[in-house]
């Protein structure tokens, strides 16, 4: 598949980060910069840009998910390559300042990308206004659709319709749970209440449809993919990158780089923490869930591969009647 | 998605077996063949019919892969409940017997599928007649067609429509290495020029693609499709079972069986065996391989994983021009 109009975001770092509280070496991170950068990537997440607090200090939850400027520049000097991948951070609304972004021309940031469920469109909007005032790219991702009532999720994509300072978009399939038919469903609805918007699709691996559903999402014409080395992310993770990049046959992209960052910094790490595809993030997928529940299965040591039993646990509820 | 037509067939321990030449035990395979029936699955798959001789023993080459009455009968006893899974066993061209099947009301075989590459078709069509002969219901598994030349594929298919006989033809991605718009492109191909067949599709894991493509197939018309508990199967395996009974929502079909499957056996069955997406079967995937080249990178010991190697290794030859 080829089209000139697609780019493709990494976000390895900023959801990777999610499984360790952001405890990456720099080196890790440097590398996976370099990997992006050679693969020819269009952009790479490398955090989310929250405040610190005392309660939320860097010590404690990793530079990444504050991503000061002296930190990110410290990456972004350590490689001399010429081809580079622009910089994006992430918003969560309700925890971030944004008086404390400086303007684009003194960051070493290129993209802001703003979070928010629906129920929170209208901040998450002033977000994105505040940020591309300062001459950043901006995305607005819209999470759990799936799990919202659509005549909601409609009335906030018209609003996100009317927000000519959102450059992308997002459909973000949160708990993994979407098909490849509902992909296209949603993708359909997004056009049509938010038709002045080019879109951006961000999938979850639980039921291994990762991948599967981003290449729906560029059939069915999304221009801007999220994906992460080795599919890292939380729970099930993403879409791999390597896969990706492979499937667009773009000769500005080449895979081997990230192989290599693969070969070199990943094998170690997977030793380290766990993510990707297992039985119970796949019955969360399917139940259309939030992944704590997966989550939390996943932390009980022996019976944590007890799919059987979670499986009851899950739906002995949803089977007792709540009329 | 639901179509009252659709047909599963679990070929767990056919596929897997040839993970550990079908060293299973009487109860895994009972236990298989438990889960099976109670999820309501249509057909089940216990092995290769394959012929025994000196050189190929059946304790050498364990007893799923020659499939004798004897050892299927002691398995479909061992269940005493109602609803039964229909049993299914594979022929290989070239290293069966037809004569000594014998007819299907002597036998606890229902179905005889029948593989083979394009240029054996005239020989699988040949086994296909004369177990049709016989009374079983059968299959035409046309192996690696992304690896054929399509005017042969063509060819063959156009063959496949003139045997009545064949009950249904399937579609098999070999290689793990198709995309969900060549699965539409293939389906094409074979309803044009095998009109009279009924379909069905038979996925590989390599790029986290086989469940995906199972859907594709599906909304491509396909009926009969294949799976196997936990996705076993040689090198990165098939289409998630599991995941695929609950994406049907057909009434039929039960998950709660296969999932208590995978609790009290396949958890001990993964430490023991491997199979399943890793970067290396996605490479070969991508690339379009036989897996043979990945499972011996598998092989490796400690350079198993070597991803980056194991890529330039199988890209450096291509790049030599062979004009």
């Amino acid at each position: 598949m080829y089209r000139e109009e697609i780019q493709v975001l990494d976000c390895t770092v900023r959801d990777g980060g999610l499984i360790n509280q952001y405890q990456f070496t720099d080196s890790f991170v440097q590398s996976c910069y370099r990997a992006a950068c050679e693969a020819g990537v269009d952009w790479w997440e490398i955090g989310k840009k929250l405040e610190v607090s005392d309660q939320y200090s860097k010590a404690e939850w990793g530079c990444w998910n504050f991503c000061e400027n002296d930190d990110i520049q410290r990456v972004v000097d350590s490689h001399d390559g010429e081809q580079r991948a622009k910089v994006a951070v992430m918003y969560d609304v309700g925890r971030v300042d944004v008086s404390k972004l400086g303007p684009r021309d003194q960051s070493p940031i290129d993209m802001v990308r703003t979070a928010c469920y629906v129920a929170d469109v209208d901040k998450g909007i002033d977000l994105v206004r505040r940020t591309k005032d300062l001459g950043y790219a901006t995305t607005l991702n819209i999470m759990a659709p799936s799990a919202a009532i659509e005549s909601d999720l409609i009335e906030g994509l018209g609003q996100v319709n009317e927000v000519e300072e959102i450059d992308f978009l997002y459909l973000v399939d949160s708990f993994g749970s979407l098909y490849s038919e509902q992909i296209t469903a949603y993708v359909k609805l997004y056009r049509k209440h938010a038709p002045s918007k080019q879109l951006g699709f961000h999938g979850h691996n639980n039921q291994q449809l990762a991948f599967a559903n981003t290449q729906q999402s560029i059939i069915d014409g999304v221009n801007l993919l999220d994906a992460t080395v080795n599919g890292i992310g939380r729970g099930a993770g993403n879409c791999n990158l390597e896969l990706l990049l492979q499937f667009l046959k773009n000769p500005k992209f080449d895979v081997r780089p990230i192989y290599r960052c693969i070969q070199e910094e990943f094998l170690k790490l997977r030793q380290e923490i766990e993510w990707g595809y297992n039985d119970i993030y796949g019955i969360g997928g399917c139940l259309n869930q939030h992944p704590r529940a997966a989550m939390k299965q996943r932390a009980k040591g022996d019976d944590k591969d007890h799919c059987y039993d979670f499986l009851l646990e899950c739906t002995e509820l949803d089977e007792a009647a709540l009329d």
